[in-house]
């Protein structure tokens, strides 16, 4: 009945998410699954949700259930204020605005700021998420060089030189694909970078609170905190099923994105608001933060173990202090593609990682492993099986 | 240091709500605001969704705090499907999609389907959380013309054999700003109109249910089924904090909106999507709907009886079955802005109905009360002081 012709120009830009079709693949019985990025749920306070509901409808009553405003619930903005200043990020309660899910800020920002044909620097690869909300505003990509240690200063000051772009997209910690993070003596460089060439900086660290080993490093918004857009999630370190998330910066950039959202969805829910504030009130995040990470690390180690013992010399991977992903490159000239259907065929899943690059072509050599929704056992024996598949690869 | 420049085109589409910073005035200590739209607090079940919340816990354990699809939590999805037969909508569960608040669906519309400079067809005054989402998109507004029996047929005829439109955006029943409900005989004209012209309806049909008097009248999308997209939200009938939105519509449409919505936020929150099912599969709405209308049933009658009293014979207003509002129009001359002015004042706000016009100019002599919010006798003081103030602007 209708057809593409009642469709917007820029839905044009909204193809079908191959990874979501991936996503459909893992679901198949039987399939040990390492290409989602979902927390573990045996990492969630469930018990504790039920007695955080209580108390948020005991404290608040009907506040909770009403409509509120789109800058967010004042408690939690309040908690966030002071929970933010212990991770380096100093802003005041009515600096820091809630969204549903960091996924609503990365929409928003896209609404308020791209012009189709606008640039917009990120990582290569970059967060999916982040490419799809910004894809129906039109961006033209322009792609940071990378290394082991994430992005490249000199690549951002080229580019800032050489364009004028409209922000700069980054994940310093833990990268989502990569698990790269960016060293401070770097996070120092790119802060001066953004304040000399007065560019809009995109800080999203959704990661951070996920190290299992080593020191932290500071966000890059301490180093500018006049540029840097910081925007962060409790979707790791509480329940991704909640849909919340924050974000603190530049308040010309804060009003717009604001008013953005109330054309969006009005406000985040109320009541999951209050529950991320008592979460934080009740000292809970504290308690529960040393769980989650006793259940990732013991994974994570398991992998990088079975993948020094089953992969090929041939191929490299990131070793990440902290988050859900490990990135694995082989040789230049393979095509992970038809590994992937092999591997599918074998019961074992992940995400190939040219999906990843905001300019397609690039990355077929490569992939993401997640770690944090199987046991360790379960994990080894896939590595172990994916390990055969990529042997015989370079046979 | 951030200025105009560095936003999007579209960006300047998105004026400060005028009627933002009125709800900021009612806000003020000891105004009695006529001018919101929010549900009384006492009309939520509270007590109730802390139950829920433990019955959601029980029986889905972490699945309602992971995230979950794009398209909605099955469970509420069945139960939807199941209780809008009950209001004359047939739809499988699979047909139905979940959305952040109805709110939520608005600006998918916009983004799936506006084009800048694309025909929209609205009422005329009509909802204006509507005219936000859609706004950032660009559309040119052509207006329905009403009389008080809502949309007249005959004008959609007229509009659609003259322009190309993208889709017509209805609230049927209970109309925001109006109150107004187009009877069924015109439902069924402008159902056959679109079917004759292959247009797209969206019927927004969030106060059917608050209906205090009169008989049920069928929803549009019964007519048409292949050519309304129907939406609603438990933000009357439960609780509008939980931002719980639905729609069932025709399936070309749909699939665009879900690729919409997983760049504006993934999905809608799994926990209060798993409240709203067993709000509905316990049959707990069926016993709350009768304590809400309870409520505010003696509320409308109060504030119409006071009307009559108290209101100078040049205005005339709806006498609306249901829903929330009350919509006055005074002498053709009148600027309802000084009145505005003086009744804040006197600590009495009301919206001034030209800002529901989707093309400027109209509406001056207009405004629009509500009455869910405060108690019979608050209700009848303050149209008694509202009356005064306009006997005065008529001496």
């Amino acid at each position: 009945m209708f057809s593409e012709e009642i469709l917007a120009s820029r839905t044009k830009n909204m193809g079908a998410s191959a990874i979501r079709e991936i996503l459909k693949v893992v679901m198949q019985p039987g399939m040990v699954s390492l290409a989602g990025g979902m927390p573990a749920p045996e990492a969630f306070p469930t018990d504790l949700i039920i007695n955080l509901a209580r108390t948020v409808l005991e404290k608040y009553s009907s506040r909770a259930l009403q409509y509120g405003t789109t800058e967010g619930f004042k408690p939690l903005r309040e908690q966030l204020a002071s929970y933010l200043s212990g991770v380096g990020v100093t802003a005041d309660a009515d600096e820091i605005n809630i969204t549903s899910g960091s996924q609503g800020l990365l929409d928003c920002l896209g609404k308020v700021l791209i012009s189709p044909g606008d640039k917009v620097v990120v990582e290569s690869p970059t967060y999916l998420g982040a490419l799809q909300a910004f894809a129906p505003y039109g961006p033209d990509y322009i792609e940071l060089e990378t290394d082991s240690e994430g992005v490249v200063p000199d690549s951002l000051e080229k580019i800032l030189w050489e364009h004028k772009v409209k922000f700069v997209y980054l994940v310093p910690t833990f990268q989502n694909p990569t698990g790269k993070t960016i060293p401070v003596e770097r996070r120092q460089k790119i802060a001066s970078i953004i304040r000399e060439r007065g560019t809009l900086l995109i800080e999203d660290d959704p990661y951070s609170s996920l190290r299992y080993r080593g020191t932290a490093v500071p966000p890059i918004h301490k180093f500018a905190p006049d540029q840097v857009l910081y925007t962060s999630t409790f979707s790791k370190t509480f329940a991704p099923g909640l849909r919340i998330g924050y974000y603190t910066g530049p308040e010309f950039i804060r009003k717009w994105l604001v008013l953005a959202k109330q054309g969006v969805d009005l406000h985040t829910s109320t009541l999951n608001q209050a529950l991320a504030s008592e979460y934080l009130a009740g000292g809970h995040i504290q308690a529960h933060l040393p769980k989650i990470v006793n259940i990732y690390r013991p994974r994570q180690e398991a992998m990088l173990e079975a993948m020094e013992k089953y992969f090929p010399r041939t191929f490299n991977w990131t070793k990440p202090e902290g988050g859900m992903f490990i990135w694995v490159e082989g040789p230049k000239d393979l095509d992970l593609d038809p590994i992937y259907q092999q591997a599918v065929g074998e019961k074992v899943a992940f995400v190939p990682g040219k999906y990843f690059f905001a300019l397609p072509g690039s990355g077929k050599q490569t992939m993401r492993l997640n770690y944090t929704m199987k046991d360790e056992d379960t994990i080894t024996g896939a590595i172990r099986t994916l390990g055969a598949i990529l042997e015989r690869s370079q046979a």
